[in-house]
């Protein structure tokens, strides 16, 4: 170490993005490395982050984590192999500001400090282990001065913390290739386009209020992988074709195959959920009315107008190709899951509020007053006030990216929470 | 004809069971000929039947029908198809009773009244067309002399009707033999074994009370052909294997293995209907509360105590082996899922009151007094009253079978609806 006392803290905070898989990643073929039986493709989401500061002193007597502001242990495996990886991959780090020389051989004996927040709740199931890990990944790169040593060896190592954490170091469409390699390697993320390729796709979620206990990913997709004969299927004789096509439509801005491609892979995806032993239903009724919303509205039109998308949870992810659209999709949801009759508008409907006032909606009884054609207001669905908790607008975003000390969520002087 | 005048009417009444498939039938492979991508099994049920009379008369001047007492075309292929086949096959036919002789030329002349009635509600989504057909085609053979040229031959005339009525003519458990021939003369339901042959399995239908418009099970199929890659992996590649794994397990009175094989296929259809585009949704969230209260309960017994299955609609078809597992699984169904308060317990719990009386079930009340041991009144389902319809408590039970003239439906002087 370039420096004698214990009375430094280096620290470097990191945003990075949620993320939505439009081709669904589900089953491992390598546990503890987090190998995917198949390849997957996703959709950065703005909006929605996690933000991550990262610190080391020489003061500090072990290694810390806070998760919103409660601390959780930093034993398990996924954050000692992320940590690990980084460390090794250090190099000597210059502080600009105050001279501090960390050398390479001095960060293997120096524990870390580690702060996180979401941006959103993480009890709405939106991904939070992926921007999670990703941004504990990038932040500790930068921190340690690690590099890459060839393109995509950091998303390797997001992918020990969570696999679709790899997604999520890069904006726009992510593919995750599943790689051949023992070692996974080669089983990384690389972007297909950046964020402004499609900038006119708009992304609405809708966050189901009443929730069961779910089974979780991890838990969930290993009995999958030892029960369901379809998944097997599903990832050696579908996926493959499916990437190509989805990359291509993707490339291409064709929402139509888009959409199709999107809705038929998440609703594969819970198929195989369904064909396995205990069955695990992540989608529940009115995730089916959402489902229902989307379908009768492109098949009237002849044409897809929406996609939807569903993860490991009941929460919708609704894509529309442009503003426009976006209005009418968002008008129909709110006409048909309208928010509790005590709720604020400004906090059911968040992130981008540019389609809101598109559909020029200001308050709860302008979803009354909303045109309701009879295409859509004989919809059979109920008007149930409150059956989702909110809405989230949202674009491609950008990948992740290091916060000025501004930022910074844990304290300069102390290296702790403030 | 043998006689002169038109004052004649001669008729048959027969009675045919509904069925419950164990392994499914899903997707044909011929429309006209109802010719199936897969061989499936079924449990035929007792206590729930369709009853038909047939009668002909030189009086009569078209087809008609009569269903549950309301007057429906008889213009369809599958009526049509019907008759015709069992009209080919007809014999000199001679009336004990009256002397009446009817030729064999003489049927295709000769107009048939038919009066079908279910003693289920047909609302209830109970394969109501399956004991339908059967019946139809039992009656008619019964009426014409007709004789089977091979044995199953009539099992191939009701799939001309439903497919899943060939396996209505049997009672027991039956496997319909998907066939090879493009005539769909080896398309027949064989018996695997009698019903006494698993005599002390007992069968608990729950009928869903609310229930949204579905898809067709005619519609949906062709939908899944047309567009579920998952379907057609299952049919070619996973069904065969289950079909004999089922009959083994029936033949050897193998609980656990048939309740392992019947949840998993039920599911796996279920998947299928998922992966179609668009889905096709016939579980709801009552469903997977029922399938929850089934799977926790044996994973907590580390054996199969119960198995469930579900046709094209919401409704359950619950199975115990035995009477003491029954009762339970009554209890639990009982207390989980209460009468609306104001129901009447005799007609909450309809059929077989065997396991009622063991359970010791007489009032709503009683429902109460249950004992609820920790392990399933900590079950987290909500108690919604009303949830459920009603129960069909069943067991395995007879095929086909012609009544007297005591059950006629059909006036015996006119041949019209008394």
């Amino acid at each position: 170490m370039g420096i004698g006392g214990n009375d430094w803290v280096l620290m470097k905070t990191a945003r990075a993005p949620s993320n939505i898989a439009v081709i669904k990643y589900w089953g491992k073929r390598d546990e503890k490395l987090i190998l995917p039986i198949n390849s997957s493709i996703s959709v950065t989401l703005d909006y929605l982050f996690a933000t991550t500061t990262v610190a080391v002193s020489p003061s500090f007597t072990s290694n810390r984590l806070w998760l919103n502001g409660k601390e959780v242990s930093m034993e398990s495996e996924r954050y000692k192999n992320c940590l690990q990886q980084i460390r090794s991959r250090a190099t000597d780090v210059v502080d600009e500001k105050t001279g501090l020389v960390v050398k390479k051989e001095a960060w293997k004996d120096l524990y870390v400090h580690v702060s996180s927040r979401n941006n959103f709740p993480t009890a709405a199931g939106l991904a939070s282990s992926a921007a999670g890990f990703a941004c504990l990944v990038y932040a500790l790169a930068h921190l340690m001065g690690a590099k890459e040593t060839y393109e995509g060896e950091f998303s390797a190592i997001a992918r020990l913390g969570s696999g679709s954490a790899c997604r999520s170091l890069y904006g726009g469409f992510v593919k995750w290739n599943m790689g051949k390699e023992d070692s996974g390697s080669d089983s990384i993320a690389t972007q297909i386009v950046e964020k402004d390729h499609w900038k006119d796709l708009v992304i609405i979620i809708a966050v189901v209020s009443s929730r069961q206990k779910e089974t979780s990913s991890t838990a969930g997709m290993q009995t999958s992988v030892k029960t369901s004969p379809l998944l097997h299927h599903r990832a050696k004789a579908i996926v493959p074709k499916r990437i190509e096509q989805m990359e291509e439509a993707i490339l291409n801005r064709d929402f139509p195959a888009f959409s199709k491609l999107t809705c038929a892979d998440s609703n594969q995806f819970h198929a195989t959920c369904l064909d396995t032993s205990p069955p695990i239903f992540y989608m529940n009724d009115t995730s089916r009315r959402l489902i229902g919303l989307v379908e009768k509205w492109n098949a009237q039109e002849g044409t897809p107008q929406a996609a939807y998308t569903f993860d490991a949870g009941p929460n919708a992810v609704l894509f529309a190709p442009n503003n426009e659209v976006a209005k009418s999709l968002l008008q129909r949801i709110l006409y048909l899951f309208p928010p509790a009759a005590d709720a604020d508008i400004s906090k059911y409907v968040i992130g981008d509020q540019s389609i809101m006032e598109l559909a020029g909606i200001k308050t709860t009884q302008d979803i009354e007053s909303l045109p309701t054609p009879i295409e859509w207001s004989g919809f059979d669905v109920p008007r149930t006030k409150g059956e989702l908790g909110y809405l989230i607008c949202s674009r491609p975003g950008q990948g992740a990216v290091v916060l000025d000390e501004s930022a910074h969520l844990l304290d300069g002087a102390t290296g702790f929470p403030a």
